[in-house]
């Protein structure tokens, strides 16, 4: 069985989205079981309301309090500590779960799991993970997304380790090739940073495909694309803002006066795949990638079916052993390096790294 | 008179664009004259060729060397120096024009027009500047696009005057609103870097909105919106790649059997629309500012109306004084920061910046 503890309370909607996505997940994962972490009254009035929920795979889990959407991460991690979202990782630690998942705010839920979880061995900041769609059909895996505004070196080899874990256990794929996004494909390109990154990432038994730009992340060139949290977040920003402008403008056209709306009916299933093909609900579910669970952040905005998506990600990720895998391939790649004299021994390393951690998007 | 170098040999197509571009533009302003540099026998074939040219407004200049796409920078710099690049730029640096174009690689094209013209005095490093489409159906001018990839706060604050004044030469707008590039509206969030350089801007008589995300690119929220090279070039590439998938996606649905040609016959007026909008060529023309002259970089894949447009945006720099509106500017913030002791002593700034100059993309 796979339990997953879900933040019913998390997100724009909260209780109406997240309840029944849970209950028709139950249904289609036999597998699964869930923890409906959160106000337990009108969690239970919903599960009640259902007569087709499964009953005996569903417990439910009371918290008191809500991290808004707006709440400051301190006010998450120091004053909310019977938080749905806080319980929902507790759940993961205490080993009740196998996974978590919310679709708060993103700042308040990485500092929250990564004060209650911790780090894997050998990773030194998580980081967010997810899929964009490209031109082959597939996804092509991002990270990070926000949670390191400022990186070394090492943190993106860690990045390229944990995304390519992820992609492992998402496509049963051997060996997911990486690339670290840059400015141009020549190796004397980019910043210090990315450069000696690259060195690390070509020195490391990981698939290194080399430097990439910002559109081989839609060309689909390689599997996981490796940036510092601050280039992978305004990416992604950016292109949501796009697509965002695009559909808005295709829809003012097909509304624009009788003929078009005309043709716009005419034209309607080609415009539905159109949409099928393009929807990002499909891709719903961001990775906290680098704790000690699996630890998943869905889109605030999710509806049933978009958080439907992300709670997949939750079980793929626990069905195809993410933990263990990172943990493997991070031991390996120190060993590697080690060996072949790259890194910083780790002392020196632990000290550059400080104890700060990262700053949280 | 406005006088336009123009490298007639730079870009993917070189001739069967540059010149046919030019030529309609001479006849599209009839205050312009252009200069035609590169092979003049092809040049002045193709002008003969066109029985309507004004021919009392075209000089052809003979170069008898090209930059290449694939020419690495040093290559342009120091073994072509005939090149058709190097005499466009050389032909504003002798007064002889008052703005160079090229479609050549933008990394030659950069080190070519910095070394030949040198930057103005008060800006330490050029930056590439381009308008992207925006909801409210106007661009938003973003920069730095590639040219630097390591920049301190202050570099980022003469980014954002020479927006200003690019913006205010094209719209005639009185004070351009400038967004710097960051992961969070909140103050707090973002790099060490960007948080300085927001303060600087706050200390600016610029008009500053704040923080901006990826997405306000497309909202149109600023005029202008700010960042490091690396940023705004991975940003550039990515929604470029992204538009380029999705448009490739709706002609393949369009295509997608008998029907769906028929849906898209009759919705081909509404198609064309769309297609108007989101035209990119109207955008065509980056502008490498901080020089002591006006230089557009056109796209290497332009046709002869990017190519147009791109010739426009040099027209209008020169027609609004960008160089003295930049100059201007970049003199009168100096003296308000200085006088709010915002800013280091000139030497100091110096030495930070250094003599190595900026990378190019």
């Amino acid at each position: 069985m796979i339990r997953i503890a879900i933040d019913c309370m998390g997100g724009d909607a909260g209780l109406p989205v997240t309840v029944p996505a849970a209950l028709d997940f139950l249904r289609r994962y036999p597998d699964v079981q869930v923890l409906l972490v959160g106000l337990s009254e009108p969690i239970g009035a919903l599960v009640a309301a259902d007569a087709a929920a499964p009953r005996d795979r569903i417990e439910i889990v009371h918290a008191d309090e809500v991290v808004t959407m707006d709440d400051p991460v301190e006010v998450a991690l120091r004053r909310k500590k019977n938080s749905s979202m806080r319980l929902a990782a507790l759940a993961v630690k205490d080993g009740q779960a196998d996974a978590c998942i919310s679709a708060g705010n993103t700042g308040a839920w990485m500092a929250v799991s990564r004060y209650v979880l911790k780090t894997l061995d050998g990773i030194d900041r998580p980081a967010i993970a997810t899929a964009l769609p490209n031109r082959k059909g597939g996804g092509t895996t991002v990270l990070d997304l926000g949670a390191n505004v400022d990186c070394t070196p090492e943190h993106l080899l860690q990045f390229a380790v944990m995304g390519a874990a992820l992609v492992q256990c998402q496509t049963s794929g051997q060996r997911p090739s990486v690339g670290l996004l840059n400015i141009g494909e020549e190796a004397i390109k980019g910043n210090e940073v990315v450069k000696d990154a690259a060195e690390l990432l070509r020195a490391s038994p990981l698939n290194f495909y080399g430097n990439v730009e910002g559109n081989d992340i839609f060309k689909g060139t390689v599997d996981v694309v490796v940036c510092d949290g601050f280039v992978g977040n305004v990416v992604l920003k950016s292109v949501e803002g796009l697509a965002s402008m695009l559909s808005g403008i295709i829809r003012e056209e097909f509304h624009r006066g009788l003929l078009s709306k005309l043709a716009g009916l005419l034209a309607s299933p080609v415009l539905g795949r159109l949409r099928t093909r393009v929807d990002n609900r499909r891709y719903n579910g961001a990775a906290l990638l680098g704790l000690r669970g699996v630890v998943i952040k869905s889109h605030g905005s999710a509806d049933v079916y978009a958080y439907g998506c992300a709670l997949e990600r939750a079980r793929e990720a626990v069905a195809n052993g993410l933990l263990a895998r990172t943990a493997q391939q991070v031991a390996e790649i120190r060993r590697s390096l080690d060996a072949a004299g790259v890194l910083p021994a780790a002392d020196a390393r632990h000290d550059a790294n400080g104890a700060e951690g990262g700053a949280v998007a």
